[in-house]
């Protein structure tokens, strides 16, 4: 199995199940909203940690396409190997990395169930003949490299260093970086590509430290998963290499990288983010469940990860800018903290649910003429406008953020 | 889905089943050796036809895991969701194409089945961290690849063509040939990647057409799947394109290609192969199952696609030179033309994990000191040493040969 993160810091946790927390919300309050959505239904969901790794999310997609109204049917049907049974999951939410949202696509391409993804961003998911059945709140890398191109020309840069890795991200991400620097007479002084065992013990490590060290790039772009970079930049800081660096969507805001200690050694970066919108009324909503909540769920996750509900204003201020990773944050304080990650994708990617199957079900405010028995494959191939417009172009972050 | 080659040539079909015989007739050749290679043992089979395609191989794979002695048992038990129950195959051979071998693979490794492809020889399943379970008896595409540079440099040649395609053989290896050739100071005049979706109706074929024709390249590379070959070249017949060309492995003996008419008029080819043998009283096996089998797969394709057994001896001079395509061969004509293909490649597949069980097993001739209780897993970490040598490196097939 590929090596994971060892992640114990309690900042890191708590902002990675927030994003939970918005599918969550964004479900009830469908639910809930008054007139109806969706008269006579309720969206219902399962929630499986991936932890980011193909195996395990393999398998979880492979559970969510059981028939899960019978347990004793099986995956593949004695009688009929042509198809799978009708699985009771009709859409799935996620993965955050491409890699793992290529190895779920191929799966759930099986049974027709959609697949939106609120981060994944690899122009490779763009294939619709590869992975038919793929959908994303997030615009596909295709963009994004053309505005790290478009930011190295606005500041004159002539030569430029790019750490990609072997996955569909970072693969895809930097081989197009390359095509688009060469096209625009900027200088690649090194690419290296990490590979997917990277880790921070690699044997790499230190040679590419003292490759950036040694370069005269002018901007050093790491496009790969915050988890690489956070190995990365650890050393960079231990090493005060104070380089400037441009950020892909994956880590620019990522709490992975943001919360480790004495950043502005490293340097300074910029960083690309994608457009991004409050969730409507999700900031009230995580300050009342920490009052009480009746879900499950989020019970659970509360009482491992408590929230610093008796500090004093003093400390409050502290945890707000992340000083210290080991100690929780405040609720107040993890709400400032919201609109700089993906909750906004995550909340979209419920709408365009809610809206697909407004459509196929026919529904009005008061009822919908269709009643529950759809396959997955009529869910996919409605038609919900809003998913195939243009993305919204990435936007430039200051490198004064961190 | 992709679209499927449709293939309705005798001949065609006869050699491509002659790979399942293969496979057959080796397993059968060590369930009746004497003296026993796998005392108390017998080895079985089910074979699957994938068409080549990712989605009926991705379904294939999960039929083949599931615990077939208890078809009520579900793939993924309700109480177990960390494993797979052990499944009842305990090794897969196959794919042909490195792109469905990659889908399969992350399949089989949930279950820590080991793969052995007789075909697919793309870099990227090297990559023991994604593809732990996943061997093969032909060399990886990284021998490949420089061989053809080796070729290009002796022929003193300055300019070339890739054509490659977006899946993980022609991808990979064009990216490398990419790699080769600048570094060796060849001009790559045009590299062109042709999509997944690539047919014969694709607004890209008259335009690749034209761009070689207009082309000073010396010679054009075709890197792809011989699918997408037969495509190119019957188009390059009909243009009379009259070029140097160099086929990777993947067609460089298929009988999808050899089959078509008036090759000549494409011009002359250059087509690396690996070291092949022949596969040990094989063509006595194929004649003797034309006089009568009682294996019930052979016997009810025998029926499907005759052989020519009444022909006359002039007949069957034409037929062995494949010039009628829509008539089936003569057994001695298959026989002949069965050196060129894969078989060796499969029959090793074969003799690997038979190597494989006799040292789990710990059998000599007379007995198997273990039972038959063991795990998948436990299969495939046994150590074969023959599996692990470095492959024999390819070798160049005169052009004349078509």
């Amino acid at each position: 199995a590929p090596p994971r993160l060892e992640v114990r810091d309690c900042i890191i946790i708590q902002l990675e199940i927030l994003k939970s927390f918005v599918m969550i919300y964004a479900i009830r309050e469908v639910n809930q909203r008054k007139p109806r959505v969706l008269p006579n239904f309720t969206i219902g969901y399962d929630i499986y940690d991936t932890c980011g790794d193909v195996d395990i999310a393999i398998r979880a997609a492979l559970q969510l396409l059981k028939n899960q109204s019978d347990p004793q049917s099986c995956l593949v049907p004695e009688n009929n190997t042509s198809a799978f049974s009708e699985p009771q999951t009709k859409v799935v939410i996620g993965e955050r990395y491409s890699e793992v949202s290529t190895a779920v696509a191929r799966i759930l391409a099986l049974s027709s169930v959609a697949q939106i993804s609120h981060a994944s961003t690899s122009e490779v998911l763009s294939k619709k003949y590869k992975f038919p059945s793929f959908l994303r709140t997030v615009p596909s890398d295709a963009h994004q490299t053309e505005g790290i191109v478009e930011l190295v020309k606005e500041f004159n840069w002539k030569t430029v260093a790019i750490v990609g890795s072997d996955d569909e991200y970072g693969k895809y991400g930097s081989d197009r970086l390359e095509d688009h620097f060469t096209n625009a007479n900027v200088c690649i002084e090194f690419m290296t590509i990490l590979p997917g065992d990277f880790n921070q013990n690699s044997s790499l490590l230190p040679k590419l430290v003292e490759k950036i060290n040694d370069s005269s790039a002018e901007a050093i772009i790491l496009f790969t998963k915050d988890t690489y970079v956070r190995i990365i930049m650890k050393e960079a800081i231990k090493a005060k290499l104070n380089r400037t660096w441009i950020a892909s969507d994956s880590w620019s805001t990522s709490s992975k990288i943001s919360s480790l200690k004495d950043f502005g050694s490293a340097g300074q970066v910029f960083g690309f983010i994608f457009k991004r919108k409050e969730v409507p009324g999700f900031k009230d909503y995580v300050t009342s469940v920490f009052n009480g909540t009746t879900n499950s769920f989020i019970k659970h996750h509360l009482t491992r990860y408590k929230p610093c509900l008796n500090q004093s204003e003093e400390n409050e201020e502290k945890n707000c800018s992340r000083t210290n990773t080991q100690q929780c944050l405040h609720p107040s304080c993890l709400a400032t903290h919201l609109d700089q990650d993906e909750s906004y994708s995550i909340y979209l990617a419920v709408q365009v649910i809610v809206e697909g199957l407004r459509r196929l079900l026919k529904c009005s405010n008061q009822q919908c003429e269709r009643g529950p028995r759809f396959t997955a494959l009529e869910l996919t191939s409605e038609q919900v406008p809003f998913i195939n417009e243009r993305p919204s172009f990435s936007q430039v972050v200051p490198g004064s953020k961190y």
